[in-house]
């Protein structure tokens, strides 16, 4: 008989494109969700939590945005049974697409407009890249059927609500605002309408969401005979003549002094257009309701350059940007950059029932707004390392057990040691390796006199990196206290190191 | 040519035993997972959080509860390349499996002992059932790499103080301890040990498990010859002679009115297994330390008839179970049962570093307890409905969105109505629909008079139920204010009422 053959290990690993969360990585994402969930619900959004995992039928199979074809989803075959082969599921690559699904089967159920909030993970199958994720959270609002251009303020208010509510300040953000009918009716006006021109259209469309790294001379190249960037590699660009390319670049270059100046150009820009100037009456009336709920042109600005993307949006169109700069990982300073983003999409369960129904929301960036509270030191990365009591005598765990209980009764996080005792400087790498700010010492001459030592290990450790400062001079770093005044003097510790 | 044949439209519906999850559902149950993290945060665990996707390899193909073989997962494989085949991905059925990967792709950087969190999503590739779902949620804790059963005290003390943390009353549940290798040893003396007897064993086991569902006289059958239920099956025993079976039964009913009388009643019925006596020692600790942190008999004791399913478990092993009666859907009294169970576990890493890891942990179910809580009524359903400003005049949405803006500022859940404002009759059944509790209303002659009308939407609604109540007689349910005292006027009707 041949001698089996050993099973190799597995390795453990996540999938490629995959990672895990640790410790505030987790805390204050789910810190971030619970504020941003708090405005959406002041704003009279209601919760709604669909599953990961939706037939591949209702999802559709690929991404909208046509700029990345090859983005698929994590599709699989149920399987098969008697009567008929199994369903297709696939993972949900955004909450928009549930959405659609969740409105188009409870309608009769859902109130009329229906403002709901979701969030958490999608999956993307695409090719892992550097900080680019296949599983990613969302957090988005949307308000289904509701014509009215209000929808669209609304959220734009509430975008700047979310962002200073999670700790970016009035002034470091501004929420911008366009109206893909302005872009139609420039289109129109520069000779671009009609099926015949769907390609030129979308070069524009492309060449104009790149004005912010190509600057205007790059976009302008785009718009005629195309451009070779510094690689050498050419693209091709949209073939307009001056006058038309003339046409777009206005259009694109129109932000003014004010809103109301803004808009006046716009309305040049699209003479002679019926959904140009349909348009630019939208973002006018949008500028008044801003105006009228007290968000200014210091949160809230109409930007005829943002464009979002392609086919997607139907009407109003906003994206939030940090205005502050950060280095990047090259030490250059840059702007932050985009944090949010979305618009009015007028198809949402139409694949469904057959019917139009006007939608527009909101999905905001979590892990980069993270990253821009991290980048302006706005989150601390000091996660509350527990109090640690050590173990000096296994046999007395009872009572090491009843310190800490003593400890967490009165809020503070605490724990025993529970690894080897034997070498307890072992115990003391641990804590530190916790960033413990205390660590608690009790063995059989501490009992014997109902005494614990509370070693201070956050002024310890300021200690040993600069021994001789004067304010330390005179402070303990180790205290010994009666056993009844344990918990009020680790309170007094952490409070004087708070 | 043949005419293009019209493509079906998609069904919108969810993938079978899949569900969406609405309003207070959502919100409630992250309520109670932010609860439940602030008890494991304070006890010491570190957030977790991997995705939802895994390697079959890293996650094992199959569930390790044997009692349920055909429970399989969501598996797919990747696209290949040039080089090689794509991998198997899955979705992950439990949190400990990843746990596992995680520990030892990372266990260089982790503390050890390592206590982590996390809560989250899994998925079942099971036929769904009535009430059983492919996607729910788990938050479990654990704590890798300590052998000592202090950290199997401190879950259980941990898992008491997360119940009473979302609501769960002293005196509402119990903590129930017992220890696998008590029922080793028991096995021992009863002649079921040896490789050759796993079949009895296991059929012993999955007996002792179903005592609550059976009751003795059922066990003790299963133990024997066998069981025919109601319906006429036949259960095969484990054809135990009578005196094994009553070394067994008496194991099972060993529990007496201290913890310290249980644990010597089974050292009698373990006498001469030396994995037993271990066991009862190991018992007497854990009763010992959670006395030491003031957990008392109330709250957790031991009870040799928990057994916890089949092969996982090498040592400590624990439920909670909820003591007070609800009724079924048949309007029968039966008692709530288990919410919470865990355990030791010690070859959670093996598979891949050939290592043995003790660890041990527990996994609350958040669904479970929601219910729990809404059959003793202590999650009141009422979600806050927002304060609904109708529309009388759409050229004034400006003014309108002032006053929305106005009551969100103050904190006020509130929202415009972003209907068709035409019938006035749709918005206030809208209001209805919102649960609103206020109504704001406003046409040409309230904004000519600078004021507003205040509809007290709760008390509207009681009256319309009950016109005649006296305490109802003198309060109008309709207020006419200034403008200014909008948000006044509101806050008072809201206080009124709460």
């Amino acid at each position: 008989m041949a001698k089996p053959k050993k099973t190799p290990r597995p390795k453990a690993e996540t999938p490629k494109g995959f990672r895990d969360y640790f410790g505030a990585e987790v805390t204050q994402r789910a810190e971030m969700l619970r504020k941003i969930a708090g405005v959406y619900h002041r704003y009279g959004f209601d919760a709604l939590e669909s599953s990961g995992v939706e037939t591949v039928e209702a999802l559709g199979k690929f991404l909208p945005d046509v700029d990345r074809p090859n983005e698929g989803v994590f599709a699989w075959q149920e399987d098969a049974d008697a009567e008929k082969p199994g369903d297709w599921l696939a993972l949900r690559y955004d909450l928009t697409a549930p959405l659609a699904r969740v409105y188009a089967q409870h309608r009769n159920d859902l109130p009329t407009p229906y403002r709901r909030y979701a969030m958490g993970p999608v999956w993307r199958n695409e090719k892992p890249g550097p900080g680019r994720f296949r599983q990613f959270y969302q957090c988005d609002a949307d308000t289904v059927g509701a014509p009215s251009v209000a929808a669209d303020a609304e959220i734009c208010a509430m975008l700047a609500d979310c962002l200073e509510e999670v700790g970016i300040e009035r002034g470091d953000y501004i929420v911008r605002v366009n109206n893909r009918k302005v872009l139609n009716g420039v289109m129109e006006v520069a000779g671009l309408a009609g099926d015949d021109k769907e390609a030129e259209r979308g070069i524009v469309l492309r060449a104009i969401d790149k004005l912010d790294r190509l600057g205007p001379e790059g976009v302008r190249a785009l718009l005629g005979a195309g451009r070779k960037d510094e690689s050498g590699d050419f693209t091709d660009g949209a073939g307009l003549t001056d006058a038309q390319a003339d046409t777009v670049m206005g259009f694109m270059q129109a932000k003014r002094e004010t809103g109301a100046a803004t808009v006046a150009r716009l309305r040049e820009l699209v003479d002679g257009s019926v959904i140009g100037m349909q348009g630019a009456d939208e973002l006018e009336m949008i500028a008044d309701l801003m105006a009228a709920g007290g968000y200014g042109a210091d949160r809230v600005e109409i930007d005829p350059s943002v464009v979002r993307g392609l086919g997607y949006y139907t009407g109003p169109v906003f994206e939030a940007e940090l205005t502050f700069e950060i280095k990047d990982d090259k030490g250059r300073v840059r702007n932050f950059g985009s944090v949010a983003g979305g618009g009015r999409y007028d198809d949402l369960v139409k694949r469904f029932t057959g019917q139009e129904v006007p939608a527009t929301g909101v999905s905001i960036g979590v892990d980069r707004l993270l990253a821009a509270l991290h980048a302006k030191g706005r989150l601390t990365s000091a996660a509350v390392g527990p109090v640690v009591v050590t173990v000096m005598d296994k046999a007395r765990m009872a009572e090491y057990q009843a310190m800490v209980a003593e400890l967490r009764q009165a809020g503070i996080r605490a724990e025993v040691y529970l690894g080897n005792p034997k070498n307890f400087g072992n115990q003391l790498k641990y804590a530190d390796r916790r960033d413990s700010p205390v660590a608690v010492i009790a063995g059989g001459d501490e009992f014997d006199n109902g005494v614990v030592q509370i070693k201070d290990l956050i002024l310890g450790a300021k200690m040993a990196e600069n021994a001789t400062l004067e304010e330390w001079k005179d402070r303990p770093s180790q205290y010994e206290v009666p056993r009844a005044d344990l918990v009020a003097k680790v309170i007094e510790i952490l409070e004087l190191n708070s």
